[in-house]
């Protein structure tokens, strides 16, 4: 085998002549299909066979052969009669696997059973499934196993997806610049379809394909009435066509106020005749393009979109409109509820819950709410969103943000499935003990047919895709808990890790340890003890507590911390803003007391004194100063951790996650020195014995300027 | 061996995992080292012999090294002692080399020789030059050679670059987009900079050097003072000290009014000594950062940039206001002559003559003066710029723009060797026949020791570096001209397609007809007979001959063409403009008589009747319309050809390529229709018999919008 290697590495430079083909370049992502050793692949089988009617099937098979191949190191046999040690794919509609007489009731129209099973005598692994998609699912569920030396012999899994709808959403402008985007370009390459079809949208189907992802919204909330225009359907349509094998539906972002803009109405109004004709009969037109078009996400009323309150509707009247004319072809509406006002003093955290909880029940069968995880806008740490259980007629998703706008961009390491998990697993107590933010997401709550999760995408041109290798584990993760918004941060990290790098314990052990310290770092070092929103302005790159001059309250640091010769917080009790009402008794109960409230979320809740006592005896000052060197030491253990994993990464690799390792441990020292030079400008405090001064001057903190930084 | 690829089409698949990677995405350019045939490489050497101590004759080594092994199927030795069939680099220094006592001395700083040579009794392919940066071009020179299965015995070559500065120029903006680029983002990824070095970095210092580029400019002409910031020269330097192994240097686009935004001065003026003094302490800093920093590039008081003007001082006072500064480090500054003023009623193309002429002899030392190729503004044709030959004291370098605002993006098929060739070839007459433009921009005619050529770069981030495959091939023809001003177009074409994809020559030869026709065919499609600028407003993108409105009259396509009820064409003779009294007499005599001016530049310089007969005997107008036919014709006839080409290519390359040809046949015919339905509502002339009327209305064709297009 070595000698082949070696023999090969000569063809290769034959095949691809350059050797930068030959660097491991991140473009693969988890779907890395590495040759195992001898003794893991004994076990595996060498040939597959699917009947291939159908493209989903074909591309299930596809795939299977492919890893198959790769990760035996030989050639795989596509059969169409018996043989042994194969792989069987297929539906209660292939004639074999129906023979099986398997349990599929159970799996729905997206789960899967693998099974080691006996087909004419010879041992053989089942993918099986009620629709080609699920058995795609499985397909790559068995992959993940080779690709990790699990075992294939007596296989009996069955899975299927908690949530229905488990979608993407791009914030990808139509000139292809990505709002909130470190990634590089959007990969919707706009000018260039419908005519030239990428080859990567197929990769890109692939690996949102193997975590189960199953939409994707093309274009930026933020959206352009163009989006819905002939020349960009067609566009989107050519997409749809190479993502369609996959099981992903494409959705778009609407404009509300496209019926003015396009159609060159008077109005938007959403009650008016006209306008709701005009959605209808752009529906139609989408639907003939695009046939099982998903339908449209809507950013309303918020950040200066168009919205039904510019003709004194509610949200619902908004949302119905468009939903009426989706609803005859199976279409749905998801319409997010990211709004707050200038005009409106009330707390930002309190304004969606405000608007929304009224219109609980008004909203059309297909339409979901779509709500960030948190109150304000996608913090390193926010408790949760209080209108998780607070409108039990209505479905509601969870918006994560994959891409990390307030987390390091995709410069720092920040793993984020611990961040999806403290929002999924947290308890609205909406009836009752256990009704966590999972359970309203995924409908089970309250028995709702739709449900959904969408992430905010961090794909771009990159070569890697995401800015960063780790940034892919974002992506991953995201797709998994998708799939399961139970599932356990820790085991997809170690999962992602096998998969992108190796799956030797020696790497998998520490790197998961370093991915699930990660973002507590990234809290420590930025918005300690339940701060949030401390960026500078626009960009949100490095630290700004300072600013105050912005013109929308809301939008200023000062806003948020608070902070003054009194002390930091935000007093969101009822001596405040009263926010913690709007969460079930018994979390109210807890936000309201300081002595409760935990660590984590102290100052979102709470304005307190700077001498104030913690749990240890510290004061509250010295606890924030040491919060932010915690954060600074946990990012130079990274480093030291990452450093140590050298012989496990692939030199391509390993080297750009240590230069951006270098990157975060500089950056991280900013944030800390920046942020307490400001606060001690505040609290007149000495810092604590053994606690480094910044080495700057605050003024020398607040020059300090940022041109050109990206997703702005 | 098929078996042995077989064999490692399984091991590539466990060395890569995905299938992506197997196919040919067009990043390794004309640096395709594929294998031979038997009998093509049974002459090839088997070992490679340097030595090592300087890092350019490392990178030649290792190219060589690869090439070689690539294209012989087979290891090769890297030997420091006597082999077989070897290949031996080297400069006098290398005592091996030294032995052989080659006539090295009219090779001068960057020329070569190959040779094969008897050392130690062995025959051996000898690659020498007087310094390091020679050895790499003559080791570029010898992989080519190997890759088209030309014959290795009995070599004895000598060659050198005609011209000195051979040089891209990146219209790349700090916020990584390009102006005018029509391939992705910039690759200089700016905000990662200079912590992560993308390894991309150094196949685009491969790629350069190997068609002898020599150095790059890293920012858009449109230049922001930022860049001239520390942190940006950080990240300048970074990309230096990858590029400066190749024989590549680093160079910045200089904003003029930089000394008042960065500097904190009142005023920009070059004779003021506080703007001189800091001009000279940012050189300082600059040459701290990048001991080899090349110059800066400078466009001044042009299309509202600041400039010397503003203080009513000459474009030399302002160029050498720079050039002071740089010239103790031995820098440059190459200063650009494209200029025009809304306030100044002259015809545009006259204008940067009238105000350079005056101003010959009065640059420093180290100052080009940079004209692009034509007077107007990259337009498919346009007569030479009469400032070549008219400023026989300034080393006059000439811009080409590589990138195709005018030329159908990346998506037309346009090979600008031709129009390169064409440009160079052109006499201007300044000392009798022969002063060529080539011999002007060489320096051989008036005795420069300065010499430059400029491209304006066509690359980005895209996969394929040009956004199309055969845009790589302006790239390349572009290094080849600068290197040799005199080269032969056709020649290039065929290196080039023989590199690139397979040098059979049942490949190489139709589609070397192709790109030799490609830009005739644009220039009959888009502005036949001498027309220019008729393209739509802002992005170029498409017709837009009706456009008038514009606020300044010569942004306006009816500027240009001056179409009416009379006749068509700009009367740039004495009855006109007088245009033609900048070229030297005989050139003159031929542009004033439109009989003499030859089809091809006819309605640039004269006005002509609609009816006026043409050689042939058909009229002005029936020729109009038939050109335009032709050069649709073309397009299909281009398809037709690419067709016919399928089994020579790889999947992914063709198609990308049919499918952009599909594009251009699309909107070759866009152009012809809306233009024939332009022209004939103001000549009001019948079609010619046989010809298709536009299938739409002029006002269909008026309004049709394109947003988002690139480059803008």
């Amino acid at each position: 085998m070595r000698r082949l290697v070696a023999r090969c590495a000569v063809v290769l430079a034959l095949i691809f002549g350059a050797a930068p083909t030959l660097a491991e370049d991140g473009y693969d992502l988890w779907l890395r299909y590495h040759p195992l050793s001898a003794a893991q692949k004994a076990d595996l089988p060498s040939s597959v066979y699917a009947e291939e009617g159908d493209a989903t099937l074909r591309v299930a098979a596809d795939e299977v052969t492919r890893a198959l191949a790769a990760i035996r190191g030989e050639p795989v046999v596509r059969t169409s009669g018996a043989a042994p040690r194969a792989i069987l794919l297929g539906t209660a509609n292939t004639p074999r696997v129906a023979a099986l007489k398997l349990p599929l009731a159970s799996l729905g129209e997206e789960g899967y059973l693998l099974r080691t099973a006996t087909v004419h005598g010879q041992p053989t692994t089942v993918i099986a499934a009620n629709r080609p998609v699920g058995v795609l699912y499985g397909a790559f569920a068995l992959i993940r196993r080779m690709q990790l030396g699990q075992p294939l012999s007596g296989l009996d899994i069955v899975d299927r997806p908690r949530v229905k709808l488990r979608i993407l959403n791009h914030w990808d402008n139509l000139d292809r610049s990505v709002e909130r985007g470190y990634s590089g370009q959007s990969i919707w390459d706009w000018w260039r379809l419908p005519d030239a079809k990428d080859p990567r949208y197929i990769d890109y189907a692939r690996a949102n394909a193997s975590v189960g992802i199953n939409g994707t919204v093309l274009n930026n909330v933020n959206a352009k009435a163009e989006s819905l225009t002939a020349p960009y359907l067609a566009k989107a349509a050519a997409v749809a066509d190479m993502l369609r094998p996959y099981g992903i539906k494409v959705y778009l972002s609407a404009r509300f106020s496209a019926p003015i803009e396009l159609g060159g109405l008077k109005t938007a109004d959403p009650l008016d005749p006209a306008v709701r004709a005009w959605w209808k009969a752009k529906a139609d037109e989408i639907y003939r393009t695009i046939p099982d078009f998903g339908g449209f996400l809507v950013k309303a009323n918020s950040e200066g979109q168009p919205g039904p309150r510019d003709y004194h509707r509610t949200h619902a009247d908004g949302a119905n409109a468009l939903a009426a004319a989706v609803a005859p072809h199976g279409g749905i509406v998801m319409w997010r509820a990211f709004v707050y006002a200038e005009t409106d003093p009330e707390d930002r955290a309190k304004q969606a819950y405000t608007e929304f909880k009224p219109v609980d029940g008004k909203f059309a069968d297909n339409v979901l709410v779509q709500v960030k995880n948190g109150a304000i806008d996608f913090q390193p740490r926010e408790p949760f969103h209080p209108l998780f259980g607070a409108m039990p007629k209505t479905p509601m998703m969870v918006e994560f943000q994959i891409t990390k706008e307030y987390l390091g961009f995709s410069t720092h390491l920040v793993y984020l499935g611990s961040l999806f998990a403290e929002t999924l697993n947290a308890d609205t107590f909406a009836k009752g003990r256990g009704s966590t933010v999972a359970k309203v997401v995924d409908g089970s709550l309250d028995g709702h047919r739709l449900s959904g999760i969408a992430g905010v995408a961090n794909i771009g041109n990159d070569r890697n895709w995401s800015g960063s290798v780790f940034d892919q584990a974002n992506w991953y993760a995201f797709g998994r808990f998708a799939w399961n918004p139970g599932a356990d941060p820790q085991a997809i990290a170690a999962e992602w890790a096998g998969l992108t790098f190796t799956p030797d314990p020696a790497f998998v052990r520490p790197v998961t340890q370093m991915m699930m310290r990660s973002r507590q770092a990234a809290v420590d070092y930025m918005t300690p003890l339940g701060l949030a929103h401390l960026m500078a302005t626009g960009h949100h790159y490095g630290p700004g507590p300072w600013v105050s001059d912005l013109s929308r309250p809301e939008w200023n640091p000062t806003y948020y911390h608070r902070a003054g010769a009194d002390g930091i917080g935000f007093d969101r009790t009822r001596t405040g803003s009263n926010a913690v009402a709007q969460y079930a008794a018994p979390v109210a109960r807890r936000f309201a007391d300081p002595d409760k409230t935990g660590e984590d979320l102290l100052l979102w809740f709470h304005h307190l004194s700077w001498d104030r006592r913690m749990a240890d005896g510290s004061t509250l000052w010295d606890t924030l100063v040491r919060r932010y060197d915690r954060g600074v030491a946990s990012v130079d253990a990274m480093r030291g951790q990452w450093d140590a994993l050298r012989p496990f990464v692939g030199s391509e690799r390993w080297q750009h996650t240590a230069s951006f390792l270098g990157v975060q441990a500089r950056e991280a020292r900013w944030w800390r020195d920046a942020s307490i030079a400001y606060f001690q400008s505040v609290s007149r405090r000495p810092l604590p014995p053994g606690t480094a001064a910044p080495p700057h001057t605050l003024d020398w903190y607040k020059a300090q300027s940022f041109p050109f930084a990206p997703g702005n």
